[in-house]
């Protein structure tokens, strides 16, 4: 994988839901296996209790050194000094599935916030998440939007958390059958990239490029190509020369370049 | 609609299912109303009785001059020198929906196949299907796969009756969240346009070009387009820089070219 200079810089660790334990190993290993600590936050969780000790148990059995659940209920313990003792020794954080939307609205803004945003730039922490922890991470997340159809009512979009600029994401992907909320999105905000993730199934990103991880695949939809497009309130929208990239475990992409890399051709094409 | 010299020549009305009366009504216009003599093909039915009666009073109820119904329940009556004489007499004929492969296993290479190529090509009848009726129009048809994810398992095809070549049909598109089948079924065969058709939605052909018509949109996928193709027998397909253009009515779509055709730009671009 290209990374750039530094491929420790800035990763974060995007998984599509249901994770196994390729990903969830992976991530212990980039956060330092026996030497890691890693903060499990699961405030998109409606049972965080549970969900905590789920990946505390999941993360320990993988080999990581120290995990701790970071319980950010409400604004005021996102914000509290203790929090930013957690953060500051972490070298992995995770978000949790869940809704996305309690994510977003505890976390907001607040020291925590800020704080991930220096950790990750800094190279300290990589950060994680799945489900819901995903959709975060991107700068516009789907909040909603299960119509069949591309239409501008077929999804809703609101602010995430902008780790990871010009990009939208969307997961539970191949399974939930996505890719037209995906492509409504991306025709109504052609300058974000549409990357849609399958269950366990992960992007990780260093640099300017992701690299997919997992046993599904990442389907990356650009509209920026489109030669047309037409956002009708009501009724189907109009998509004219958009680019669909579908692309498993191995592949890469070049973000800013909207460019994707598969790498040398096989030694002997596979039959279909 | 850009239909070449004669615009009635080879004409097929191919629905994704679920047709309301603008679509059926518009195959009794290109029939000729008043004067059209329509024949209701019901084969593809689990219970022929009740489509056709169906049909026939939905087509009467639209103006249509004559509307009868052709029992071709096996290969002998489609075979049969009365077919011909009905079939000859014909200005529309119609597909029902059902299974697709009791259309092309009853009719394949009888008489009446022969004979609809003819009457078809030299401009003598309009051919309409919906739903299994249009998955037959194409050379290649998908004949199941309702998996999530791109992968060569993901979709099962077969030959259709080729009055549309080039072309690989999917029906109740958005409906059934078959984006990932159609993916799976042109990256494995990137000689074929995938075409997805939604609910109460057509494609009319005219020439080399076909126009969207009906409530819903047409998704082509265009993997001629595509950088890289890697199917393996097992597991996700990688598919990089395909084309998919989403085409809801009055749209067009060049067919040997493999060029989306949206009209003049709206008078104003109206807010997304």
């Amino acid at each position: 994988m290209d990374a750039g200079a530094d491929p420790h810089h800035g990763r974060l660790l995007i998984m599509g839901g249901a994770a196994g334990s390729e990903l969830l190993g992976r991530f212990v290993e980039l956060a330092g296996s026996g030497a890691a600590r890693i903060v499990v936050i699961a405030t998109a969780s409606e049972s965080p209790e549970s969900t905590e000790s789920a990946y505390r148990e999941r993360f320990a059995g993988l080999g990581a050194g120290d995990v701790r659940a970071l319980r950010l209920a409400h604004r005021a313990a996102a914000n509290a000094p203790e929090t930013e003792s957690v953060l500051r020794a972490a070298t992995g954080v995770f978000f949790t599935g869940g809704d996305q939307e309690r994510i977003t609205g505890v976390l907001g803004g607040t020291a925590t916030d800020t704080l991930l945003h220096a950790l990750v730039g800094e190279g300290r922490v990589v950060l994680a998440g799945t489900s819901a922890g995903a959709a975060v991470m991107s700068a516009t997340m789907i909040i909603g939007g299960e119509r069949p159809g591309v239409a501008a009512d077929s999804v809703r979009t609101g602010p995430g958390l902008e780790f990871l600029p010009c990009v939208l994401i969307d997961q539970h992907f191949a399974e939930r059958g996505r890719l037209n909320r995906l492509l409504s999105a991306v025709a109504r905000y052609p300058h974000e990239l549409g990357v849609g993730i399958d269950e366990d199934t992960a992007i990780l990103t260093g640099g300017d490029t992701f690299e997919v991880l997992g046993s599904g695949a990442v389907t990356v939809v650009d509209a920026g190509a489109a030669t047309d497009i037409r956002v009708p309130p009501a009724g189907p929208i109009t998509l004219a020369g958009a680019r669909i990239h579908v692309l498993p475990a191995g592949c890469t992409f070049h973000l800013s370049g909207r460019r994707p890399g598969t790498g040398p051709p096989p030694e002997r094409e596979p039959a279909p």
